[in-house]
C-alpha cells in the first residue's frame, strides 16, 4: 500500500480523522433538550461551580485532555507550524480513543513563544482533565512542561519526552534478560540531546544504570565542551563518570547499548563492531533510522529495535501513552511522576512472558489493546488515598 | 420529569456529554496505523505546512468550530466561572452537532481579562474553522469579538448577541404579519441593555426600524442620561428619535413591540395596558420572563413568545447558531455580516408558509432539523466567488 497517497485521499474523503459524538440520548423531545440543556444543565452549572472538582464526574473533564503542539518539532519533518502537526495531533486523538479510550483534543498553536504557550494553555485547562504536549521542540519544551506541571493542578505530559523514555526503557529491560545483563553493570551510548534523549537519559539514571554516555550532533557530552546548552550541562551530573570526550565511535567502545533518537544512518557498521558482546541497537529516529536492521545485524547486533511498522522490535510511545493517560485519569493522578513512569515501563515489559521473549519479540504488539488496560490498571498502586 | 434532578443523574452517568469519534476506519492493522499515522500522516503534514489553506479539506479545521466562554454570563446563573460553564457548553456542542453537523467543541477559560482571552483565542484558533464566543458578560464581549473578528480569519460570532437578534427578528417578521403591521411604522420598545439588547437593537435598526426605545435596569437610554458607557452612548444615535425619557412605562406608551432581554417579572399588567393595539411581547428572560404568558394574554397581549420550551411561541437561538455555522463552514464565509444574519431570520421567518402561522406558531419547533439546513442552504447565496 502507498501510505502517502492513502493518508492523503483518506483525509480528504471524511475530512480529518475526528469528530464530536453525543454521550446523550438524541435530542428529540422537549424533555431531551430540558435535561441536556436549560433548564435542567443549570443545576449541573450551579454544582460545578460550587465544587469544581465535580467537573471531573459531571462534565467531559474528567475523561478528556488536550493534546497541544506548537508545530516546532513534527515527526521527522521539523518545524511545520501548526497546520502541518494538525493531522498529526488528530491521529494521536484517534490513538488516544482507540487504545486508551481517553478523548483527547488536538490544540494546535499559533505562537510558539514560550510564555505564550504557558500562558495559552493555562488559560485553556478548565476544559480538561491532562495536558499531552506533542512535537514542542527542545529546549523550550523542558520549561514549558516544568512550568506547567508547577503551575497547573492537572496532569502535564510531553510525550516525545516521557513516552519514548518509558518504551524505551520498557524495551532495555527486556532486552538484557535476553542477553543476561545487569542494568548495574552495562554501559549505554545516547544519541540525540533532544527531547527525548534527554527524558531517556534521565529515566534511565533513576531506573539505575550508572553509566551513560549522552553524544549531541557534535560530540560526547563532556566537561571539555564549552558549547553546552544550561540542559545539558545538567547532564554532565548524572553522565559520563569518566568524562570521555570525542565522537560517537569514541562513545561506543564497549558499549552494551545504543539509544538512537538522532538522525538517519549516521551509526556506521564499523561503530557495531566496536561494541561489547550482544550489542543491543535501538535506532529510533523516523522514518529512516540511525541504522537500518539488515545492515546492524551483519555487522554483529544482537538486538535492533526502530519505531517503524515494518521491522521486528517497534518502540513505539503508542504502547505507554493510552494506557498511562488512562490510568492517570482513572486514580486523579495530578503529577506523573518518575516512580509512575518506572513503573509502567516495567508493566510494559513485563507484558511479555519470559517464554514470549525473543530478539525479534522485545515488546508487545502495538495493536494489542490489553496493554494499555495492564497499564492503567498498574497506575491505581500510585493513587493518593 | 424534574429536569434539575435527571440532569444530575444524567451527566454523572456518562461522565459530561460528548466524546471524540473516529471518522476513519478502525485501527486493526499496521496499515491502518501507517495510514492514520506514521508514516503515512506525514504526506499531510507536508501538504498543510505548504499549503495552510487545505486544512479546510484534509484536517478537522473544516467542519470544526470552538465554543469559547469565560464563564461570566451563564443562563440566568450570572459570573460563575469556566467550571460552570462547562456542562453548558457541552450542551451547546450536542446542538450544534445534532443540529447542523457541526464539530463544536467547548473551551472554557481561567481568565476573564479582555485581553488575555483575545490573545488565547488567537493562540488556539488554527485548530478551528470558526468560534462560537458564549455566554461573555458585556461590556467586555463587545471589544472581544469585535477584535477577534478583525485579527482573525475565521468567523467569529458570539451567539448570546447575535443568535438573539437573529431569531428575534424572525419572529417580529412573522408577528408583524399577523398584525398586518409593517416594519416602518412600529415602535418597538427593547429592555435589556446588555450583549442581547443591544445586537438585537442594531440588527433590528439595520433591517429598517425607525422607532426603537432601548431601556436597561434604570430607564430608557436617552441623552437626559449621565450616566451612559460608551456602548449605551452609541445606541442614541441609532435609538430614541424623539428622546423620551422615563422608566419602562413611559417607554411602552403606544408601543406595538416589547422585546424583554433583561430580569423576571419585570414587565408589569398595566404597562402592557398602555401599549398600542395588538401588542407583541417576546419575554426571553431565562428562565423566568418578565412575564408570564397567561398574565401577558389577560392584560391583552395578542402575540406572546418566550425562551422556554414549555410555553408556545419558543424563540430560542438554536433555530439559528446550528444552520448559520453549518452554512458559514460550507461556504467558507469568513465574515458573517449583518446582511447575512438578515438573510437568515428571514429564511428562519419564512420556512413557515403564511397558512402554517398564527398567534401561538410565529417560528417553527425547535425540534425541527429541516430548519438549519434550509438556513445553511440560503448561506450559499454569500459565497465569495
Amino acid at each position: 500500500m502507498d501510505y502517502k497517497k492513502e493518508s492523503l485521499k483518506r483525509h480528504l474523503k471524511f475530512g480529518g480523522k475526528i469528530e464530536i459524538k453525543s454521550k446523550f440520548p438524541p435530542l428529540k423531545s422537549r424533555d431531551d433538550l430540558s435535561v441536556a440543556y436549560t433548564p435542567g444543565v443549570a443545576e449541573v452549572s450551579r454544582l460545578l461551580a460550587s465544587d469544581n472538582s465535580k467537573a471531573f464526574s459531571h462534565s467531559i473533564k474528567g475523561n478528556t485532555i488536550a493534546i497541544v503542539s506548537d508545530g516546532s518539532a513534527v515527526l521527522g519533518l521539523g518545524n511545520i507550524g501548526p497546520y502541518g502537526a494538525l493531522p498529526v495531533m488528530e491521529g494521536k486523538a484517534l490513538l488516544f480513543k482507540e487504545f486508551g479510550n481517553v478523548d483527547a483534543y488536538p490544540i494546535v498553536l499559533s505562537t510558539q513563544d514560550t510564555e505564550e504557550i504557558i500562558k495559552t494553555v493555562k488559560a485553556i485547562a478548565p476544559t480538561f482533565g491532562g495536558i499531552n504536549l506533542e512535537d514542542i521542540s527542545s529546549p523550550r519544551c523542558f520549561e514549558i512542561e516544568e512550568r506547567l506541571i508547577k503551575e497547573l493542578d492537572i496532569p502535564v505530559f510531553h510525550d516525545d519526552q516521557h513516552g519514548t523514555a518509558i518504551v524505551v526503557l520498557a524495551a532495555l529491560i527486556n532486552s538484557l534478560k535476553l542477553v543476561k545483563k545487569k542494568k548495574e553493570n552495562i554501559k549505554v551510548v545516547i544519541c540525540g540531546a533532544g527531547a527525548a534523549g534527554m527524558a531517556t537519559t534521565k529515566l534511565l539514571v533513576k531506573y539505575g544504570i550508572k553509566n551513560i554516555i549522552l553524544v549531541d550532533s557534535k560530540a560526547i557530552v563532556s566537561k571539555n565542551r564549552t558549547d553546552l546548552n544550561k540542559e545539558k550541562i545538567k547532564m554532565l551530573k548524572i553522565t559520563n563518570p569518566k568524562n570521555i570526550a570525542g565522537d560517537l565511535g569514541e562513545a561506543l567502545k564497549g558499549a552494551d547499548v545504543f539509544i538512537g533518537v538522532s538522525a538517519p544512518n549516521i551509526l556506521k557498521p564499523e561503530f557495531v563492531k566496536l561494541m561489547a558482546n550482544k550489542p543491543i541497537i535501538f535506532a529510533m529516529a523516523n522514518p529512516v533510522p540511525e541504522i537500518m536492521p539488515d545492515i546492524a545485524k551483519r555487522a554483529g547486533a544482537y538486538i535492533v529495535g526502530t519505531g517503524r511498522s515494518d521491522f521486528s522490535n517497534q518502540i513505539n510511545n503508542v504502547l505507554a501513552f493510552p494506557g498511562l493517560f488512562r490510568g492517570v485519569l482513572d486514580n486523579k493522578i495530578k503529577v506523573i511522576t518518575d516512580e509512575i513512569k518506572i513503573a509502567v515501563a516495567e508493566t510494559l515489559a513485563g507484558f511479555l512472558k519470559k517464554s514470549e521473549l525473543n530478539v525479534n519479540k522485545i515488546l508487545p504488539s502495538v495493536l494489542d489493546k490489553r496493554v494499555s488496560k495492564t497499564i492503567a490498571r498498574k497506575i491505581a498502586d500510585f493513587k493518593v488515598k
